[in-house]
């Protein structure tokens, strides 16, 4: 595995690659691997010739007061889990690489569906996230990228920017990991105490009971959220929101068959989410 | 010369191209081609192994009221020039092709220098050109690209947005070709009628009236504007604005020793502009 901080080694390192005409798999991260990163990568080596991991906290997706400054960076642990997944390139730039000296000017917004959700709580983190993704998209250029299923709407802002801006990339969705107890796999679980880790079980739980009543016909889906957010604020959370939507993130309808139950909710100074998709077939 | 009208024919037409290492070089136009526009495929014959030039008349960079409607449509014209001119591949998409059945959500904007001078007066423009621009780089995924000096602001906010978003894509200034009579070519000069065309040389002549005042060592950058503004107006235009900036399009100072003198007129319902650089040395 080559490690690789600057765009110009990067290049470079890809060159050949690409000349060869090598399938280049792209697996952007912000470090702190779990999991749930190296499905992604196992993903990736399975489906691509070539597979590039980017760890890069990148400041602009992280709001006034969020934990941009505290959020782990664990590279010298990272590298290690990466080698022993076969990753090929760890591209590590610094935020001088990423966003030069010069001011930068140019965002890359994507409208409604950024709005909604995390959006409604996070002034900003779409427009940071998607502006980083499409910089890395063109420095990386690959043919697949692979994306969490536990950041559903950052998928779907995603999948929606590579399609408006004609990127000649596939986006794949990658499930979700959990731990034994439920709880999807994040960086953030380890802000946790011991006993916000056990209150944290609470998010799975909700989603499996908001799941199974919709599965039973539930249609009052304001009463199942109203439900739903009561259980987590029973458990210590401070909800910021719980919603049942198309899997395209609409709002559904009486004649709905498949939703998806997305959770946000704070645990102290720690905010969590995740999600559950249901379908009746 | 191959014409390819889908993303698909085009990715096909040049994935040989690509995979020979071949350079890639990429001259966008609106059609409606003049010796302008085959100045710029001149540029990218001389440097590059293989020449895409795009026409296409994007509708997301004309405001409510302009002349999308009314832009000069002349693909068959355009095609003979471009054979002529050695061009290897013409990229002619439908508006269909480019942005698709679904709704665009994501566009990308270039802050503070796309919201001065022609900003002012054309809301959302160069958002529109910034979009299509990356859409596009996206598709040809060229080595160089080639911008006339005539649209000075658009080829800013290009560099800008080329840079911000790591595309590994060079961009070439190509200078302004001009009638005898100093009219910069434009495909709007074709809705002047014979008086109009006549009163458009005022432009160039203003733009040297100013160049050889700043020569001569005059400061008042405002005094010379507004002299300048009310030559045009003799001339019967409606002036947008004159102005003076520095290279990089800041304001000028008394040490500056480079600028660049900006026009932007109407004469009836055609909107002309036009750029001078000047320098002491």
């Amino acid at each position: 595995m080559k490690t690789e901080t600057t765009l110009q080694g990067l290049h470079a390192a890809l060159g050949a690659a690409r000349a060869a005409r090598k399938s280049i798999g792209f697996v952007p991260t912000m470090g702190n691997l779990h999991d749930g990163h190296l499905r992604l990568v196992q993903e990736a080596r399975n489906r691509c010739d070539i597979v590039v991991v980017s760890i890069f906290v990148n400041p602009t997706q992280f709001g006034q007061g969020e934990d941009f400054e505290h959020y782990p960076r664990t590279l010298e642990a990272d590298s290690k889990l990466l080698f022993d997944a076969d990753c090929d390139i760890l591209f590590a730039p610094s935020v001088q690489q990423m966003y030069g000296d010069g001011a930068q000017q140019t965002t890359v917004q994507v409208d409604s569906i950024a709005a909604d959700l995390c959006g409604r709580s996070r002034a900003g983190h779409f427009t940071g996230v998607a502006t980083v993704v499409t910089k890395l998209f063109n420095i990386v250029q690959p043919n697949v990228a692979f994306f969490g299923e536990k950041d559903y709407q950052q998928l779907a802002v995603i999948r929606h920017l590579t399609r408006d801006l004609c990127f000649p990339i596939d986006i794949i969705g990658v499930p979700t990991v959990r731990a034994v107890d439920g709880l999807a796999l994040s960086s953030r679980n380890g802000y946790l105490s011991v006993e916000q880790r056990d209150a944290a079980t609470t998010i799975y739980q909700t989603l499996q009971t908001v799941a199974t009543q919709l599965k039973q016909g539930a249609l009052d889906y304001a009463a199942l959220c109203a439900q739903a957010a009561a259980q987590l604020t029973g458990a210590g959370f401070m909800v910021d929101y719980v919603e049942i939507r198309t899997p395209l993130l609409g709002l559904p309808d009486a004649q709905s068959t498949e939703w998806v139950i997305l959770i946000a909710a704070k645990l102290g100074k720690t905010r969590l989410i995740d999600n559950l998709s249901v379908s009746l077939d």
